[in-house]
């Protein structure tokens, strides 16, 4: 096997993973022979001669197979990844910002110039989902993907929940071990588990879905109220995304939903993730995996460049095989929404409620509510007013896995008999 | 994409699948072009001129490019793929016995012929292991490989355990749906999850372990006093295969075992199939999806077919970074045996004993042995004796998962304290 020269974008939490696991792989003839990074004083641990703030030296560097960018700016990444590629480089990425705003552009690029761009680590760390859906569900066409794509809120979620830590105390501690993404509303917002939907809409799906066509609820709203009322009904609260094709129509989104303790993903904790998939031959399929962290992300990096030494490439086999499915946010879904006052939420946005409930500090409706509505966001940026998804009844087979909640489409409720109530306290 | 012209052997349970995947699949360039069959006069669901008992009408066909082997007669699939291998076809398989059995001989070939067998139906159906291993596991030192790897087994124990269905009713019922092998023994006393467990040995740990080296202790001595022992406890039975390292040394076996109702295996029910890799950059990695059927497996041998189309091949990479890793059966097990008179058992094969119980309907003792004194079997063969491996207590971090009990070995433990107790009755 010839030996691969790297040329490395970042040093941070996974540009040292990726060095950590290069160095203690087994067999893997490949080499990191420069490292750009941002700020030259910083000190580093390995030899100064190895660094530089040049990115040329990288690119035009003609000693250089592969360039692997993980860097934390979406905007310098696409640069440098850009001209990477025309310059002749294949590229291995871990940016899912970066990939999921410039998808449609990285595909064309890649066929311009015949170099590959591969971002496993990207999505869902060590899980190795986005080839799984190329190789093995690239004929089988695909009802639903889902799942816990984001390590940090999991960890979050995971000590709020079970141990009881303080948000804040939790968010610090996803931080320090370097769960977190620098930015951190990047994680508890959702951007971060959307942009992964968003990539994968394209492998599963054969769309190209822009991040801001979609979704996402965070759990930076959840209140201890919105706690206990979870754990008084039994459940928890996870942050999911999901993405559903119905009668040819894909719908997705990214919130945070109750589930019930016997659901495969209540079980998934701390920084592991989990991805399902449901597939017309196969079923269902659960994928589970740490879905962040420095071992881990590096690991998935490292096995990409690994599959650039035999000249592998993503084949889009689902843009050619399903057409171009129309995505839509037409769709309604049940919400349960908290709030200190009703004036702050608009209640003639939700198409039927089903629930009312007010007390001196916890009040909250339950309802249907249109996903278009709820990508205006409007009151949903109030931080009094805090969305969880409803857990869904309809059951999958796969053990206790349970799918939530894309009802019926929003033209079928409309025919039927809708209830929609205007609450005056 | 070039059509592919398929040499189809058997229209069973999976050729058929096969058949149905390949109709309903988006865009695969492939058809099937002849079938060889054992039976001429059975009736098809097919053109008769589709089928032959021919098998060199097959195999000498310049314009068949890849054969599919699908049979249920390990034997005569060893000829078949070897004679296609020869003549310069690829081929795939989801024969576990065959492959298991001959995978040394079969590497050994496609190194002489520069052709490609590739075998993902012969795991775990729907799962896509090997090829993960292969891709993702392939520079990476792993720790352990387990799982249920039987499908069919695990219908009968979920419908023995959930819905106290007689043990036959619920083999029936397997049957019925296609999850049984031809020969339930196979399943039922453990082989099949063997053969997988044994080629698993390859892919992930660069060994080759012939099947008769492996324990294997099934399902079919089970009584109604071991379920309830189990129910007592809050434990399940599930049939779980396993292999690890230790100290640069693996072991393997398969076997039942107690596991609690919030370890992850727990939850895999009725034909769903788990593995769990745990290596040293990924942490543990838990996939989950239908190990058997017509349509699950069906998909998996698409996708190797689909795979061929590129010039894919197994590399065998662990052969290549972890060096010749010795096989060892020299490590004790904590087992719970039941039996019907202790004289029917051996109890000097133990190392030690923790617990005995004796009454009317039923008598166990609870205690470590040594892997290889299972291997001899004895005392086993007798149906009165039950063997059930005991939950361990070391807990992984994954969510609830629970790995259990390989104990150290056995030299270490004899160098410390060993309690070898005689029971007179
Ligand atoms: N952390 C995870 O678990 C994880 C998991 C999956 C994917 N990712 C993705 O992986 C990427 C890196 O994440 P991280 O956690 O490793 O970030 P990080 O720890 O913050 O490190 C960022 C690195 O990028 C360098 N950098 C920033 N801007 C640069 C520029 N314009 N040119 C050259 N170098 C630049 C920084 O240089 P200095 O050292 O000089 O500051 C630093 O070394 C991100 O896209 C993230 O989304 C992270
Ligand atoms: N069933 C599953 O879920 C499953 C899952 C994974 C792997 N597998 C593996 O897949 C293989 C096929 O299993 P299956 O369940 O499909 O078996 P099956 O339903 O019993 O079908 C066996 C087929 O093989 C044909 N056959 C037997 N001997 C032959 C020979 N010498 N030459 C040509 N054809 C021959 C039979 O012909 P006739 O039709 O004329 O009798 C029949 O069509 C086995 O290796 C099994 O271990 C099965």
């Amino acid at each position: 096997m010839k030996k691969i020269n790297i040329g490395l974008f970042g040093f941070g939490c996974v540009g040292q993973g990726l060095y950590e696991t290069l160095n203690n792989s087994k067999n893997f003839a490949g080499e990191i022979k420069k490292i750009c990074i941002k700020n030259a004083e910083k000190s580093r641990s390995l030899p100064r001669r190895l660094f530089t703030i040049d990115k040329e030296e990288i690119i035009r560097d003609p000693e250089i197979d592969v360039i692997v960018e993980l860097i934390d700016d979406a905007n310098a990444a696409l640069e440098i990844v850009t001209s990477s590629l025309k310059n002749g480089k294949s590229v291995v990425t871990a940016n899912k910002k970066m990939v999921a705003e410039n998808l449609e552009f990285l595909v064309k690029l890649q066929n311009e110039t015949g170099k590959a761009i591969l971002y496993e680590g990207a999505v869902c760390g060590s899980i190795p989902i986005i080839r799984t859906l190329e190789e093995y569900f690239g004929h089988e066409p695909l009802d639903e993907v889902k799942g816990i794509f984001n390590g940090s809120t999991n960890y979050i979620l995971t000590k709020v929940f079970n141990e009881n830590l303080d948000y804040d105390e939790a968010l610090r501690q996803a931080q320090s071990l370097g769960f977190a993404e620098s930015d951190p509303t990047l994680d508890v917002k959702g951007f971060d588990a959307k942009y992964k939907l968003s990539i994968l809409l394209t492998h599963a799906f054969g769309i190209y879905v822009k991040p801001e066509s979609i979704v996402n609820l965070g759990i930076d709203h959840l209140k201890n109220t919105d706690l206990e009322y979870a754990r008084e009904k039994g459940f928890k609260v996870k942050l999911i995304a999901q993405a559903r094709r119905i009668d040819d129509k894909v719908f997705a989104f990214v919130a945070p939903q109750f589930i019930g303790h016997n659901d495969s993903l209540s079980s998934i904790d701390n920084e592991f993730n989990a991805v399902s998939l449901t597939g017309d031959f196969c079923d269902e399929q659960l994928f589970i995996g740490k879905g962040a962290g420095s071992l881990p992300t590096g690991a998935a990096v490292l096995s990409d460049i690994s599959a650039l030494s035999y000249d592998y490439k993503y084949e889009y086999k689902k843009f050619y095989n399903l057409g171009q499915l129309p995505f839509s946010n037409e769709s309604l879904l049940k919400v349960y929404v908290s709030f200190n006052s009703p004036q702050e939420i608009d209640l003639s946005d939700f198409e039927s409620i089903h629930d009312k409930y007010f007390s001196f500090d916890h009040s909250y409706v339950v309802g249907n509510i249109c996903i278009s509505r709820l990508l205006e966001k409007k009151w949903l940026n109030n931080p009094n007013n805090n969305v969880v998804l409803c857990e869904n009844s309809r059951q999958l087979q796969l053990g206790n896995l349970c799918v939530a909640s894309l009802n019926t489409e929003i033209e079928d409720l409309k025919k039927g008999q809708v209830l929609l109530e205007k609450i005056t306290v």
